[in-house]
């Protein structure tokens, strides 16, 4: 856990991939980069500064007109924007909102309190087993990684391919285009919902 | 401006409407109401109490893919959510949205701060006229009623007919359909803007 800690900090990816590569680097953090880097993430985050003042507005409306999404992509030129391949990628984003219900773009979204109101409830949770509190604040870490990949859009299992998240393909169409690319905000509405 | 607010208070429906039905009535209240029920807006009313959980999720893209609009629109029944009427009239709403940049459906969503401030910037810029403070007050009430036709969607004068509103179309088509029908929410996008 302090290697992936470590390796979030030196990289600002998410800790979801940082996990992946120190446990595929078998703990060694230089591997660890390495590997990120292969991924296209590295790329990914020299580019993230940049601004992104084009792009592309996405709608998705299921079939029965009681789902329907909106979602702003950004990228760097409308040159991009207006690029077939990015159009897709907005596409398939609107088809995960749909379908995935996602809460949040990244966990930088989720306001304080709902983080702070998970903690306590795997606190509680895990009152009972015994365990020492060292080791249960690293269980509440991983529980709380395993809620991030649930409800947020850039780390849940893709729904085409679960063995990717938009996290990654972004990465790679970062790494493709060589411009940024942000998600920047998406709605979702469900015909009939509390709101 | 006394008999218009006891003609809302009798009828419910939006101060814009009844300051037209008394100024056509010459001030005779029991005209209005006559006035208002020609126009359906009567049994638009009668209707306004019955949930809609039903209806449709519309959204409209721009062709320049820079701005983006999401809408619920709710009826009583899945046979009037499916007419084309009703979905022409959510079409209609969407592209509404999109040229009018409405900020809320109707006064009811104005936040009480908003108002306030609206109040505080007339007052202000009415503080030199010299008139007395009941036709300041007047005078107030008059320009948020303006100002209520400027952001809210049902009052905006229609894109493609100035001399209606949605809340005289919808009034209409309750009218028609013998449902309750209901602009729930919506969002809209515009690429690179603050949010």
């Amino acid at each position: 856990m302090e290697q992936v800690k470590k390796l979030r900090e030196q990289t600002g990816i998410s800790i979801l991939e940082c996990k992946k590569a120190v446990e595929e680097a078998c703990g060694d953090l230089t591997k660890a980069n390495e590997i990120l880097r292969k991924k296209g993430f590295e790329k990914a985050k020299s580019k993230s500064s940049r601004t992104t003042n084009q792009g592309v507005i996405g709608s998705y409306i299921h079939s029965n007109k009681k789902i329907g999404v909106l979602v702003e992509v950004g990228c760097e030129t409308d040159f991009v924007a207006r690029n077939e391949e990015f159009q897709q990628l907005v596409k398939d984003i609107t088809l995960q909102i749909a379908a995935m219900n996602p809460r949040y773009v990244s966990e930088k979204d989720i306001p304080a309190e709902v983080i702070e109101k998970e903690k306590e409830i795997y606190r509680e949770q895990l009152k009972k087993s015994g365990k020492p509190a060292s080791i249960v604040e690293k269980i509440i870490e991983g529980k709380l990684t395993k809620f991030y990949s649930d409800v947020c859009l850039l780390y849940q299992p893709f729904f085409k391919d679960e063995k990717t998240t938009f996290e990654k393909i972004i990465a790679e169409k970062i790494h493709k285009t060589g411009e940024n690319i942000v998600i920047k905000r998406f709605v979702r509405y469900q015909l009939g919902e509390e709101f």
